[in-house]
């Protein structure tokens, strides 16, 4: 099984909430995430994508991507979000589809410090596109420990 | 039906995934709303509440509000989020329970803007409580038109 394929287990069974979005790993190049999920169980009264789903969906796409980072620096932590905001540029109409791309340069800057001191937090913006145009910007602040 | 139960009946037609985790009406009393929801379908790997689903029960509970206070001023418009952030202080390690309290000068100030533009602003704040003390603080800009 491919960390791609396994990220989607672990999100499943542990995060039950996700199977119901229909949450899928969609592609994964060892620097940008990208996972997706289908409108309709995601849907709101306006026949568009529900803003609760569009920030889960957003949320697990960075932690997902820590997820596997981490477990390539065979690092096995805690990862918890410790705050986020998120702007809705436009209504999603299609399926969803979110992508986090890691920035090189911070995540070595964070290995050193959660190497040095047991925890170190991390930013990772989350974009979700339509029509190859952002519609929701995620930015969320991961700690991780333990 | 009384308007509570009414808002809890479109929550699970309209944004299927609020009956996926189990959101009900706990309360309203014409200022606040709280908005519950079991630990177990909104779990995550940790044995706690998932970030999503903390962060969905609180946009829906100040939508919610918003709903209510719309409809007995006869006003029958389109609620959308346009921006939030959260704030996660603790893991919250039983059932969900958010509370959005209206300010009632804000609500006026935003009505008259309503009734002048036909659109307006309105910033709420919702609070997630456990053992009474806050565990996670949303503060969510809906925009009201149509």
């Amino acid at each position: 099984m491919t960390p791609a394929a396994a990220l989607e287990r672990i999100l499943h069974i542990e995060i039950p909430i996700s199977k119901e979005m229909g949450v899928r790993v969609a592609s994964y190049d060892g620097t940008s995430l990208s996972l997706a999920a289908p409108l309709a169980p995601n849907i709101n009264r306006h026949g568009t994508a529900f803003a609760g789903s569009l920030y889960s969906l957003a949320v697990l796409c960075g932690w997902g991507l820590l997820d596997l980072k981490l477990a390539e620096a065979k690092l096995h932590k805690h990862i918890v979000i410790q705050e986020s905001s998120i702007r809705y540029l436009h209504p999603v109409e299609h399926d969803l589809d979110a992508e986090c791309r890691l920035d090189n340069d911070a995540f070595k800057h964070f290995l050193r410090t959660l190497n040095k001191h047991g925890r170190a937090r991390l930013s990772l913006d989350v974009t979700i596109s339509q029509d190859n145009l952002p519609a929701v910007e995620f930015s969320g602040r991961y700690v991780v420990h333990g």
